[in-house]
């Protein structure tokens, strides 16, 4: 079965406005300034939304109340003038945004990019599940970390050159399970897979390449949350697996030998130790693409560009 | 509507014999043992299974491996000699343990007695899912904690002397939303509910008094789970909610904040505060019985025994 991906926007262009707004946690203005002045180098115009000046009024953990960052989110997605849609920083926050979000009337306009990760991976399946979008696992705006140029440079390429992001190669990856598969490229930040199940907005791996990655998360945990997912049936018929970053979870042999003891005995195409997600040079991950992955080579080769 | 509960098994008398085991971390010796003497002083035989010695053979968290434990609690169940199940400790292990389980066979027998809590929470949905079991929520066999006196007395009273424990007093408790209710009792431990959440031994809080505690946890992952009972619709219907305790997961005021922010829109009578859980001097909470629920009172009244 030939792999079909969502429904891809068209490429930014400079001059394109973006929306930068939070359906997460507050962001600092100090590392925000910072990725706004990046998007501008690269000639884009972004807008910040209210949701990426709130402080933390609700609660210290939140941008804004929920009807805020739900308010922020639809606007930006039905707003025509905007070509697409950045998220200022991630945290906690995005399952009430989805909450608190309607999709009325939604449902027929012209998909635009949505980039974002960690937290923001709900949002990328929300998308997907409700509008059908394929969108991009890749940085917030705020850049806070030192390797932020690689990761955002990846980003801009993904989302400005679509064309030249079609072979995605994964150096320092090992593979667990050799082998070649098809599949619409899926998954993101694994605790925030597992906080999506059960809701309407969890997008199961079927016929997917799956991404896994995590941050801060104890070995135990790493564990729990893969079962779940096995037990949940998410990865029923999963095509293959990607296995990214597990920074700050302890040692990555570890780590490494839950993911394969769990995931391997599916029996499809795996690699641990891609440079995708938390952690220092990552690499964006187009999500809801048509894929074709190699294990043995550790190589991502999308079917077409990632963006129209 | 008159709630009805589940299968009780009978009670426990002085001469039975009581399975001791592990569905999850391995159990340090000298505490198990010590819980041992407890259960013998009330006149009771303990029966120690292998994954009750197991000291983490397969994975420092895991007592056993899977197959170990998951023949342990069906051993335990079919065995006709054994009256009761009661858990070592707790830990991580369960959802593994159920993933590997083999229920069939299993239906018809007659209910015996189940009692741990934490991650056992998912061994008391299973039960109650495949098996229609009421069960009780209490401590663990292995003592570690200043106030087990006080904790074992209140399980063991449930289990020996259930015509005695039909109404369970929270005085600490405060009264978030005044009202009573009735229904069956439910839930436990909220990080293993959310666990269980999309798998096939999940137990939705429809028409029940829903128990939520938990030890551990940030309070945004409090917020996160909670938001994930919403979204899913494990909360949809529920008739009352006992918050009990929230043990090492910041500030007690912040915590109760959220649970007033996230439960208390729902709109069924609900306390907070309650000494059920972790923490010090708790009580058993019986699971699966017809109750009566009374919010401004802080009273839990079961409609019959907790066991027959």
């Amino acid at each position: 079965m030939t792999p079909v991906s969502l429904a891809r926007p068209r490429a930014l262009e400079p001059g394109d406005r973006v929306a930068v707004l939070c359906v997460s946690g507050p962001v600092e203005p100090g590392a925000l300034a910072a990725g706004l002045d990046a998007l501008r180098f690269a000639g884009l115009d972004p807008v910040t939304y209210p949701s990426a000046h709130d402080p933390g009024t609700m609660r210290r953990y939140l941008a804004g109340d929920d009807a805020m960052r739900a308010g922020d989110l639809r606007s930006a997605l039905t707003d025509p003038g905007i070509a697409g849609i950045m998220f200022a920083r991630g945290g906690y926050g995005a399952q009430r945004t989805l909450e608190a979000m309607d999709w009325d009337g939604l449902a027929g306009i012209r998909p635009k990019v949505v980039a974002g990760y960690s937290d923001i991976t709900a949002v990328l399946e929300a998308v997907a599940v409700r509008l059908g979008w394929a969108s991009v696992f890749g940085p917030m705006v705020a850049i806070r970390e030192g390797a932020a140029h690689y990761s955002f440079g990846s980003l801009l390429r993904t989302l400005m050159r679509p064309g030249q992001a079609t072979v995605i190669q994964y150096p320092q990856a090992v593979a667990v399970v050799p082998g070649a598969a098809r599949g619409v490229t899926t998954g993101g930040t694994l605790s925030l897979l597992v906080s999506s199940l059960g809701t309407g907005t969890s997008r199961p791996a079927r016929d997917g390449i799956v991404l896994l990655e995590d941050v801060g998360e104890e070995d135990y945990r790493i564990d729990r949350m893969l079962t779940q997912l096995r037990r949940s049936g998410y990865l029923d018929g999963v095509a293959g697996i990607v296995a990214g970053t597990f920074t700050d979870c302890g040692p990555p042999e570890a780590i490494q030998d839950i993911l394969t003891e769990r995931l391997a005995p599916l029996g499809v195409p795996m690699i641990a130790g891609a440079n995708v997600g938390h952690g220092g040079q990552v690499q964006a991950f187009p999500y809801g693409i048509a894929a074709e992955f190699d294990a043995g080579a550790a190589t991502l080769r999308l079917l077409e560009p990632p963006l129209s």
